[in-house]
């Protein structure tokens, strides 16, 4: 069985919270990384800025590893909400750019709209070949910790970082004024789109979608 | 071998023209046509307006063929420039709505790029099965017609129609006034972008991709 590698990159305003993100040179720049990485991915080089992305300390994106890894995969970007574009060709899902979680990230009707179109998607997806879900998000782990906590899941402090220092407490002080928003349970939609961002609400549409009709995904990482 | 079926869409304000296409109940209609044959052919109904596009006496879009045909045959939705956006999961390469090829169809960088992110989406494809090219654009003969003048056939009344009967004079008239703007001989992104549209200039940089990285290409029609 073929492999399709399905790259999921948007942004949320969580990264520009400074020390929260090393997945970019500055806290601003972390909103080019989604982009830089695939272009890098499937052009051969970063076209937004001429530039490879990097950690404040000058360690490369991981993209490098995916791009010597998967030379001969066929990929595909998703762009779940990126406030910068990727300049390749890029499937896109009616969604928006991730706000500051402790003030809401998504509206809901974008949030539903990334639901019904990722399904799709993945249900086109299945007969293709195993879907191999990668994504690309600075600030990712920690929504991933919102979205759990929002779900009722003990997660405090329990989300990784691209960081070998793990900004724990500032991670976790994000996500408890973030989800005192809420009156628990809240349903999955809900918590992506108030505490969450697009991209795991993307991949778990088109994971969704894919499993749906009877494909396998296998998740990847970022 | 795998099939996928990519359907490329987009619009040109040549459907516009009173007379020329019968791809939808009005010239402004048309404009809605390939958004609702895509939505059509993915979610099994149309979305952006409920109601399944016909010519103005009420033949319904070769669309419900193309489903019946491929119904389990993975498809993927290309926006190259449609000014009604389908409200299903669609890949971008950053091309614009086509204008009237009687003032000029795309701006020039704008078809650089939907003929760079063709290329790039093409190679990815080729990994994936036999690529089935597909289209939807009102219009789409009259600018063909254009493009293949432009490029030095004699293609004067020679291109088809949705319609049994085939507006030759109108369409001639238009691709007549549309070339005299250029000064052969000119090469095929100058014709694409000046008397072209943006579906024909992706399907023919998704081929090239698609070839280029060894894959296999069908070309499947409107």
């Amino acid at each position: 069985m073929n492999d399709l590698l399905v790259v999921v990159v948007g942004t949320t305003d969580v990264s520009l919270i400074p020390g929260i993100s090393i997945a970019g040179p500055s806290p601003e720049a972390t909103h080019y990384t989604p982009a830089l990485d695939v272009e890098y991915l499937l052009a051969g080089r970063p076209i937004t800025l001429d530039v490879v992305p990097a950690t404040p300390e000058g360690i490369p994106t991981p993209a490098l590893v995916t791009r010597a890894l998967t030379s001969d995969v066929p990929k595909l970007v998703v762009d779940a909400g990126a406030r910068v574009q990727p300049q390749v060709p890029r499937v896109v899902l009616g969604g928006v750019p991730g706000g500051d979680i402790r003030r809401g990230a998504l509206p809901r009707e974008a949030a539903e709209r990334v639901v019904k179109n990722g399904v799709l998607l993945g249900r086109q997806l299945s007969g293709l070949g195993r879907v191999v879900l990668g994504e690309s998000i600075p600030g990712g782990t920690t929504t991933a910790m919102a979205i759990l906590v929002a779900l009722g899941y003990d997660a405090w402090g329990r989300t990784s970082s691209a960081a070998s220092n793990n900004p724990k407490e500032l991670k976790t002080a994000v996500v408890k004024e973030a989800v005192s928003r809420l009156k628990p349970p809240v349903d999955a939609v809900t918590a992506a789109s108030e505490v969450g961002d697009p991209v795991h609400l993307a991949l778990a549409a088109i994971a969704l979608g894919v499993v749906a009709a009877g494909g396998e995904v296998l998740l990847a990482g970022g």
